[in-house]
């Protein structure tokens, strides 16, 4: 091995996660997948790298510069010389030419494709409905910035291969799990269709020009309404379209009151009544599942921008803070049709972990037990106490107890430090009167306090 | 979304995980991580891209070709094209002199370096000794072949900034508790020390040479006694070294005669002495701690190729089953010297998760339950046992039961073959007397056995 020193850096974008980060974020994971796993949801893994072939064109343009491409190992230049007449002069060489011939394999953009391609490349050995979570990273060539990484988890559940609406009602009850059981409690889900979202642009004489609406009501947040309706004038919506489409994406009132206006609406437009259709019966399940129904709120101007939903769109925000949604998800009727199995229909959600953790963070909702790792800490003195201790750390071991003896003989101040650095709460002391007594000076790190035990006691005290 | 319909693939060498494995994986990784929890180690985890420059020249020349390369993205080619005179002609452009120039970042070859970069960047915010694991995926460009892959998962405790030798004697110990919980019961934890190596090559007459020594001798269980001789010879050792090192690397009999064996053979190598000497306070440790120690072999033969272990050296063979190591570590000096900060010495271990997989597959070790994900199955005969179904299926989820209920009223024979699939144990059924009467009839899908049960019966029955 050569040894050379020097200061090491990240690259931009990417993060470590230390202990402290970690065992929050695993808190807020098992939290997920517990919810996951009880709505039977089964956790699959698909690998780091796709062929770059799997996941081109599944983006947009823009996506697909956003794919983090692997060099070809071994001698990579090996086809690219093959093909030399195509790239010499390499002062004109095009790089998006020259692509193919030194890199096949990706790194996986997100998880939905790869699904896709999973429940494709399987289709004989899974049995439908097939429902999935999978919480693993992606990876973005995206420019970093607050909040935007370029190595970032997902955590996604899907079921395909059932049209049944008790799936979107399942997703809305475990997403309110989700978030009831973090401590998050004042939410909203906004719920659209994207059947409503055509029958509007039906309705407002923009038909088959449903991508460019969603695309610009999407940002009514970001953009605000004027910039919206600017927005879908260059994109080639009649000044006459978007003045009927704005009131009605913006219509206030309660969930009743919304569906009744686009049942009025809807009343010549099979599509938009269909999506309202779908959105009552979707309400009725959850009501009667017992979900929090005042959370769950219709909006008309809901699209997330994606174009493969084709029925229910899901969106969450947290209200205590300023953040962007932090879970989002829809049906799909045809993504393994991608790959060449049509008719496939399937509902997904998205947890935003990045985003809840620092909600999390910012509103404290983390607990204390997220952060302590081990229970109690062994002090060491001496070779005699060390003699006294280790049979003891044994004990506490196999009844289960996260117990660490201090390695060495250290100074105390030193071993206490330790102690505090790792969130241990409570320290077991033997000094040479408790040796000779046979029992244990237990001190609790956040009461100072500090008591005699036999070993029976300690191991009650600390299970 | 532009839909191109063809038949995916995989890149050769990686996996998708389906639901069995990916349920008997965790089954293994929550084992080895609860060990490592209850022995005082925390989580962390590093990106998997690194700067091409923290891992190029730690793994040695062959390494560097077997790391996977990320191409720089947007125009990979612009800072070749500002260096074409270089590059020109393409034909003759050598691809390790371009790397540098169209691609910064890799994926990482390991955990340690990751570790050691890791440790080195947050040596202000962390607390001496450090106690670390890590449990991430890390990618070679290897040649795929059975056992070996692309993509594998690495499963690292590591311990920094202590030479305590209570470090070995607790991973010796973390060695057999996992082991023994995960039901492989009949494995050999071989043990040896660097400074033994470094001995042996001094007294043969072969000082300096160890790196060649390890290297061969770690061959042993390969290329056989011969073999070894010759790439000893070919090495560059000579016959008469030669001829004095193998027959002590032979040793047989128990630890105490090995010990004893080399005590008299570094009379005057204060080098092997001091490995001698570790190794036996290590054995005191261990047997002080309650391990088990018959299933620790000193073998004098062990090198583990690695150059950086400086003391101890570890390593775990599955006896029942045909399998090389499925676990092995070290102590190593001067890791984090590698990236500037000296002296900061470490001991770690690695579990093989993939080959701890076949061997537990080999010998039916796996429970049942490691594959079972949902207790329950509601049938869906009616739009009215839905109603019947729906508030049940709230309260078993209450009471923290996987449930789930079969989203359509289709073929009983299709429900229950999904059940199978799922390998869900029990279906609960409500006919239309259940339903007059307010009961459940509970199936177990093992026995075929049926019975009829209040709802509060059922969930005393499946909590």
């Amino acid at each position: 091995m050569c040894a050379k020193a020097s200061a090491p850096t990240l690259p931009k974008g990417v993060r470590d996660f230390g202990v402290e980060q970690m065992a929050k974020r695993e808190y807020i994971f098992s939290i997920i997948e517990k919810v996951f796993k009880k709505y039977g949801f089964s956790a699959i893994q698909t690998p780091a790298m796709e062929n770059l072939s799997v996941l081109t064109g599944k983006y947009g343009d823009e996506g697909d510069q956003l794919i983090f491409k692997i060099l070809n190992s071994g001698d990579f230049l090996s086809d690219v010389k093959k093909n030399k007449d195509k790239f010499e002069p390499i002062e004109t060489a095009d790089a998006k030419k020259m692509l193919p011939f030194v890199s096949e394999k990706a790194l996986r953009y997100d998880l939905t494709v790869p699904f896709a391609r999973y429940v494709v490349m399987n289709r004989n050995d899974i049995t439908l409905p097939f429902k999935r979570y999978q919480i693993q990273p992606v990876w973005r060539a995206d420019r970093p910035q607050k909040g935007r990484y370029r190595e970032f988890y997902q955590c996604d559940a899907d079921v395909v291969g059932t049209h049944s609406l008790l799936c979107e009602a399942e997703i809305v009850l475990m997403i309110q799990e989700v978030f009831n059981s973090l401590g998050i409690s004042n939410f909203e889900i906004q719920i659209n269709n994207r059947k409503i979202l055509s029958g509007l642009a039906q309705v407002v004489g923009a038909a088959g020009n449903e991508a460019a609406i969603c695309t610009a009501i999407d940002k009514l947040d970001k953009i605000g309404l004027e910039g919206v309706e600017a927005e879908l004038l260059e994109r080639g919506i009649t000044q006459e379209a978007v003045k009927k489409l704005l009131p009605i994406v913006q219509t206030n009132g309660s969930n009743e009151h919304k569906i009744e206006t686009l049942k009025q609406l809807f009343t010549h437009c099979e599509a938009g009544m269909a999506g309202v259709n779908e959105l009552e019966a979707l309400l009725e399940y959850i009501n009667k599942m017992g979900a929090i129904v005042p959370q769950c709120t219709l909006n008309i101007g809901l699209a997330r921008g994606l174009s493969y939903y084709t029925g229910a769109i899901f969106e969450v925000k947290a209200l205590d803070v300023q953040m962007g949604s932090v879970c989002g998800g829809g049906r799909y009727d045809n993504l393994a049709g991608l790959f060449g199995w049509e008719g496939i229909s399937g509902v997904g959600i998205s947890f935003g972990v990045d985003r809840i953790f620092d909600v999390m963070n910012e509103l404290q909702l983390f607990p204390e037990q997220a952060s302590e790792s081990v229970k109690v800490l062994l002090i060491n003195f001496s070779k005699e106490s060390e003699n006294y201790c280790l049979p003891m750390l044994r004990t506490l071991r196999k009844y289960g107890i996260a117990a660490e003896m201090y390695y060495q003989p250290d100074k105390l101040k030193k071993q206490f430090s330790y102690a505090d650095a790792k969130k241990i709460p409570f320290i077991l002391v033997a000094g040479d009167n408790e040796i000779k007594e046979g029992v244990w000076a237990l001190k609790n790190m956040q009461t100072g306090e500090q008591t005699k035990h036999t070993t029976e006691q300690i191991i009650k005290l600390l299970l």
